[in-house]
């Protein structure tokens, strides 16, 4: 009986086991959890970031740079086009590409010297014979520099012609610098020597040509440059990091950012161009850099009085502001300078490289990552050193995507611009063609183009809303040759900023100009942008840059000799920035925090009260609405923030979390107004905007305060005040 | 052995039939479906609409009127501030009502004459005697239009001035007008009168200007509104609905929409402001409309030679130039027209008033209907037409939400405007004070201006992607008085077109005007937008408008007599309305149709190849890349379509329709350019924008080849190819 009953017993278990199984298993609830619920609900996955922080290798960071930096590369040479082949090739590798990579060509147009008939710069005494003559090439001390393909310096967009003056020394060539010179002697007929710094390139020659001067010759002081070290026998390069005698900076002299002849339109073969002549953004006149060793010969022998001491540099001699020419006492004496400029305008090919990892569940939602491949010689440092840090981080991801080991939830864009050098040419045609897209869809633009100007520590500017997940990343990541050691701990030790909701942190700079290739998308696109790199300790040089820039010794040789020997600084910015990468494309909730953003708004109200308020008081116009628009937008980010903090996203709607995510996307957008800037090409941001006053603050209340001009002060108070009063109601769901 | 057996089994069966139970029910999945699952598939529920259908009540829209019409509510005054307040009322009921109300003020630039000292118009003789004056107000005919509040017909922000001068006919006012009259006399000096139609209000006196003249008369000649009937005895009102003598159009004559003194800005009280003399789209000379009574005593005395028959009107005369002034013949012989204008400008506080039931699934996506709610006069038809179906429409949905039974999907937002009359300036303030939310969240805006002009016909204009669901909805509702013709096929017969997709189907009309307050929401944010209303049998009548248009006339009394007794027109637009409506609020998948805009791009492109294309190409201009466009837009819109089709949205991932609807919804958005139309204010949608050519195409390409300016023309191919290239990349959910 026990039998039985222990029989009945296990029957009836096992039925009943049979029972649950079939029950569980068996029977479709009318409604289970579809497949896609987990899916939907994934967030980023910090091992998956641990994982790809230790795969990045320094080594293939080299490789990757040697193999850029083999021959020149300007834009739309060929090159160019070898490194269109290897980004693709790249791109395209069955274990280590993309889901897709193309390229897309545009029809710009460029600005070059004449091959074959060099400009130059002489001086010439009154019989016309030459007394001096400037060097038309960089001095070769490896074989590199004397390749045939680097371009002679020269001012691009400067016009060709052939101009002879009196000699005058315009220190940095602003509008105050020929102002004072003005007011000593007359600069009818000059040429005007002046030094990189304080002026854009070409504003050297647009403030110049209003005096009457008729030429510019630019060059880099070695107080700017090299800490004053001038010999290349010691101190100079290939000693040192500091620019050899000869080099020359060369760039674009172009004010405007995008193809100059199709504004606003993407540069496509039948797309209407402008005429040339109608450019009012480059030099009027004959501009052209030479190396401070010849720019010592020339100001040297200036005559005239002193220049102050604000226009002193290193060369070992009294600064005179010229006759206007050569003082009495120089073998020059009653000699011009003569000028002969053959550049000349084309329309080129340039080509963008694009790749793409395909989103996983927001398809539509894209992560830009981004920078150019264009330089003006070998461009190790710029830009090749962010390529190769950006080809490091697709092949760590782009092999997890091959692998069936990873997809992110939103597609990552990677672009390779070309011809930036010239203006940011392929980004801007780039978001001029896919602007209705790119605004409907983009979290996010990263740039990073010259990723280690030096390496001591990380720098990074950007939109407040991503300073938060520059820190998170920044922590995660250590210095290069340290266990221990954060990026975030070293950075700020070298600059930082006292917050009012943090205290004591790095400072992320702003995204004012348009310095690289974020430009397009911050300024004319209003994406939330970022920019990183690893740059100075400031307290070890002045230089206003790494030396070598834009000239023929920015080699693969320099970079690795005395820029990031070990390419570990290199290693520190790819693994920062693809940690800042997979957040932003992996997390269920866009790591943005806008209530920073309320925090640099309070900054810039609390700056423009300071310096603007007893003025514009004064005239009738109030601040208050301002004050008020700044305060309704704190308000809209506690409150968004709150709601987020009682959220619980992974368990509520998938709608949920793209709604909010929405309102992070789209603030920076709510802060442009196209009409706003009408005289500043491309900038439609009122926060971001360049300004030319020096206050930190909205640039358009700032610039009409420094004109005195109480109606536009008040226009773009209003201006200013609707846009964050319109943003600060993005942040909320509902509608009023 | 059988009872033990079967007891086994059964004992078996249970413990299986509990185990399957426990199994089912008992054991969580690890992945159940949320409770919000069948919520977020939900879609438009047709038997809700029918009920919508059937609640909807004439008398109620009766009522509606009566109550909106009890006195005069032109912009700001008492009567303006009763409706404010009888909106809130009805928006804020508890059983019918919204589930927010509020009002919106904003401080605006508007213009009246003085109460205290009327404009005239009179004719003088050499000695100053007034040989006649034309009447100060319209004939009361009811008690209503002596109302002390009935404002005197007048020129909204047409100047105060004194001028006199000898009488011309000057047709339309158009520029050709002023040309042929210039022809043959001397302008100088002159007053015009003109008739209504043909040019803008604005303009009969923007174009005078130049040509010397001094003050302009308007009229409306019983030709183009009263199908020739004059006599208040036996023809006009209150015998039909046809104009009386003394009934004068009253309107704004400005040309731009929007507050006139903040443009792109909205106007609150520390607004920036442009200084009055600096506004160019309002008369630059005194200007004043009259009846047709006293044009007729001024005109059929006029001398000089016959004018054009194209200029002739109804009046039992010959229409003379004018020799300038009256006939040698005429008692009037020798005298002058004097016009004194009393006008002023004001700033004043207008209210919009807003109502919101909150969206249940997608709260922060919004389907805004609206209609403005001041009137000239009374304002029975323009615009308490369109007011009082909405509030039928409010009430019923109201009531539903109230109770609990019903929640949209997407937000409804109503607006009840100010101040269109003005020129659409609450509607104009609203979209640029929200500018950023709306354009990143709004579905649709749907405008219902004069919801009935008269009880023939539905009459729709809209983007081409809203003409599916007016098709769907106005299938489903009957005309008044029948049980089985539809709209649409009463529609169809009255205004029909041939599509290549479709064959027959009713004609959806462009929204390339500026004619009500759908203005701001297409041309300025890109917002897909659709207008409706009931109008004329174009067999039974010329009349440019309903005759009492924007006079004393346009009351209760001629609504229900003359225009829709009954009231059943009025229920009829209200359903048809409310259908779209809910489709728009509650379709999983927005009933939006991208191959229907592509089919209007390719018909403005043939258009433009047909008028142009010669031209163009004669000038070195090509077509191609515009062909281009619009194929790679026909390729997308049948890409998605099909993508669409092949989708079961319902159970699929919820993000698939929100990507789906958000590309949907932001095609039109797609459209725009900021910068494409520096002259036209507030136009920025490059397919939409108001053109001066007659060609049904692309307005800025028309426009430059109507001026032969090729460069022009390019450069406008060039920004529609960019627009309509961009616009097809939206359509794709991937990148490239």
């Amino acid at each position: 009986m026990l039998k039985k009953v222990l029989l009945f017993a296990f029957a009836g278990f096992a039925a009943l086991a049979v029972g649950i199984l079939i029950g569980h298993f068996g029977i479709g609830k009318g409604s289970s959890a579809p497949s896609w619920m987990s899916e939907l609900s994934r967030d980023v996955d910090e091992t998956f970031i641990q994982e790809f922080i230790a795969e990045v290798d320094n080594m293939k960071i080299q490789e990757n740079l040697r193999e850029l930096t083999r021959v020149p590369h300007m834009a739309t040479t060929a090159g160019d086009e070898a490194t269109v082949q290897y980004m693709l090739k790249r791109w395209r590798d069955k274990d280590t590409g993309l889901d897709a990579a193309w390229r897309e060509d545009y029809r710009i147009y460029l600005s070059f010297p004449d091959k074959d008939t060099p400009n130059t710069v002489s001086v010439v005494n009154t019989s016309g014979s030459v007394l001096y003559a400037a060097q038309d090439k960089e001095k070769a001390y490896l074989l590199k520099q004397d390749d045939p393909e680097v371009v002679q310096p020269y001012a691009a967009y400067g016009p060709a012609g052939h101009v002879e003056g009196k000699l005058v020394y315009a220190n940095q060539g602003k509008v105050s610098d020929y102002e004072t010179l003005n007011a000593t002697l007359s600069l009818n007929g000059t040429i005007a020597i002046v030094r990189y710094g304080g002026a854009g390139r070409a504003d050297k020659a647009i403030n110049a040509a209003p005096f009457g001067v008729v030429g510019v010759l630019v060059y880099t002081d070695p107080y700017d440059i090299n800490d004053g070290l001038m010999s290349d026998e010691n101190e100079t390069y290939p000693h040192s990091w500091y620019l050899p005698p000869s080099g020359v900076e060369r760039g674009s002299y172009k004010n405007d950012f995008g193809d100059p002849l199709t504004p606003y339109l993407a540069a496509k073969n039948g797309t209407y161009r402008i005429p040339v002549e109608d450019l009012t953004d480059v030099p009027p006149i004959p501009i052209q850099p030479i190396g401070f060793e010849d720019a010592r010969a020339l100001i040297c022998e200036l005559g005239g009085s002193a220049a102050p001491a604000g226009w002193q540099g290193s060369f070992p001699c009294t600064y005179n502001f010229g006759g206007p020419g050569f003082a009495g006492g120089s073998h020059f004496r009653d000699s011009d300078v003569k000028l002969d400029v053959y550049n000349r305008g084309e329309l080129r090919d340039s080509a963008n490289v694009m790749g793409v990892i395909r989103g996983s569940v927001e398809p539509d939602r894209y992560v830009i990552y981004g920078n150019h491949r264009d330089s003006w010689v070998h461009g190790a440092i710029d830009p090749s050193s962010g390529t190769a840090v950006m080809l490091e981080i697709t092949r760590v991801l782009g092999q997890k995507v091959k692998a069936g080991q990873w997809r992110p939830r939103r597609t990552l864009i990677f672009g390779s611009w070309g011809a930036e050098e010239f203006g940011l040419i392929g980004s801007t045609e780039y978001a001029e063609e896919y602007a209705s897209k790119l605004s409907q869809r983009t979290v996010a633009y990263m740039n990073v183009d010259i990723s280690v100007f030096a390496n001591a520590t990380l720098r990074a500017s950007g939109s407040p809303t991503v300073q938060n997940v520059i820190f998170t990343a920044s922590k995660q990541v250590n210095i290069p040759g340290s266990d221990s050691v954060s990026v975030y701990d070293n950075w700020i030790r070298y600059s930082n900023r006292t917050s009012t909701a943090y205290g004591n942190i790095p400072n992320v700079g702003y995204m004012t100009g348009a310095g690289s290739d974020y430009a397009s998308f911050v300024h004319y696109l209003g994406i939330t942008s970022l920019d990183l790199s690893y740059t100075y300790d400031r307290s070890k040089t002045r230089a206003r840059i790494y030396p070598a820039y834009h000239t023929a010794y920015d080699t693969f040789d320099y970079a690795s000799r005395y820029i990031d020997p070990g390419f570990t600084s290199h290693q520190t910015v790819a693994r920062t920035a693809g940690n800042v990468l997979l957040r932003l494309a992996d997390s269920l909730l866009l790591p943005f925090n806008c209530s920073d953003y309320a925090e640099t708004l309070e900054q810039y109200l609390a700056a423009a009260v300071d310096a603007f308020e007893a003025q514009l008081q004064a005239n009738g116009v109030s601040m208050e609405p301002l004050k008020e628009a700044v305060k309704s937008f704190r308000m809209a980010a506690t409150s968004l923030d709150q709601d987020i903090r009682a959220s619980d996203l992974a368990n509520e709607t998938p709608l949920r979390s793209r709604m909010i995510n929405d309102q992070l996307m789209l603030l920076d957008r709510a802060f442009l107004d196209p009409l706003a800037f009408p005289n500043k090409y491309g900038y439609r941001h009122v926060i971001w905007a360049s300004g030319s006053s020096g206050v930190p603050t909205f640039p358009g209340v700032a610039d009409a305060v420094e004109k005195e001009d109480w109606a536009q002060a008040h226009k773009h108070l209003s201006i200013v005040t609707q846009a964050i009063s319109g943003a600060a109601r993005t942040l909320a769901e509902t509608h009023r």
